[in-house]
């Protein structure tokens, strides 16, 4: 398990493939470096230069290309790397970390494939990384109209879009039991709304947010 | 933790980098074929498409490229993965399976790097893994004379090889202490004798559990 360092501030976007989590996940780092802080944008899986040769091998290729359980460990082994690498040297200086996706997508997306998974990423989770982010927003939409957002930009990083809508709504489900289970920490968003709506409804509980912890 | 089925015989070459023992499973793998047996030979990290996709990311690039924890987790993908398509299923249908390394070396190498680290290998292994090798052969011998040999090929995939001499002779020690531990499962082998003689050994102590089993 790590320790986390320092006085940073660490905020996850989660949601599913083509909920625009990425966009707002770029719009506040843009908006909170306005504001004069000290931000450092990065994504899971991913994120540093080991995490990112881990993505690949995740991102691409067929559906069945790995077991949930190899995927959980490869999840696992990703993250490990992007704490240790990225995440935690900006938070020991008191930076202000957001990463697009973090640890709820590995419960979400391994959780909606087979239930019974859900012991294992907790128990992997305790085991190697051990901390959660001080908060969480779940851009939140309709699975088919994020699935047909999500397909029209083929990126070639479509191994789970091709899992299909019945996947992307249980995913949508799960996302959301998590913010009923942490809704301390978890803060759900409406993400149908045009974008400017959605950053200026996010930046607002950030900047409270943040604005809190320094006072 | 994954169910072993069958009624095939699992075998395992184990030893420090340079020691002779992937020249040795093939040597076995070859007497048994000859003998008519059904044998499939392969090795880890990798010995599936997806674990040696995994392997790549071990064993190239810079010595600490990834931290001990990163690497146990991917370890555990490429063996999960390297199980579920090429050893289960060689052992579903009674196969000899002969795996040059498995879960002994992520014992040994990163207990060796670290000691804490073992309850950490460990609780993996009993995550999801959980069975051992019937029978480990161990390739012992002086780890400056082996490691020499090792430098020598010049694969490539020489990250662990380029942790040094101290490295390998903890390594060497902690092959012995598994050993001492699982004396009827781990048989040492002196391999600083020629290979024909080494072969000739463990090719008589196999045959006799081969047989042994079918009695």
């Amino acid at each position: 398990m790590l320790q986390r360092p320092g006085t940073g501030i660490f905020l996850t976007f989660e949601g599913i493939d083509g909920s625009g989590k990425s966009t707002q996940a770029r719009a506040l780092a843009t908006a909170l470096q306005q504001d004069g802080r000290d931000v450092v944008l990065t994504r899971e899986p991913g994120g540093s230069t080991g995490a990112e040769a881990i993505r690949r091998l995740l991102v691409e290729g067929t559906a069945d290309r790995w077991s949930p359980e190899t995927e959980i460990l490869l999840f696992n082994a990703a993250r490990r790397d992007h704490l240790e690498k990225t995440v935690l040297p900006a938070l020991s200086r008191g930076a202000i970390v957001i990463s697009d996706r973090f640890a709820d997508s590995t419960r979400v997306y391994q959780g909606a494939a087979r239930a019974s998974l859900r012991p294992l990423v907790d128990q992997l989770h305790d085991l190697v990384i051990g901390f959660e982010p001080d908060m969480t927003f779940v851009i939140d939409m309709d699975a088919k109209a994020a699935l047909s957002r999500g397909l029209a930009r083929n990126s070639g990083e479509d191994r789970f879009e091709d899992m299909g809508a019945d996947f992307q709504q249980a995913l949508r489900a799960g996302f959301l039991d998590l913010a009923r289970m942490a809704p301390d920490r978890v803060q759900v968003i409406d993400g149908a709304r045009d974008m400017a709506a959605i950053s200026a409804d996010v930046l607002a509980i950030a900047r409270r947010f943040i604005d809190g912890r320094a006072g």
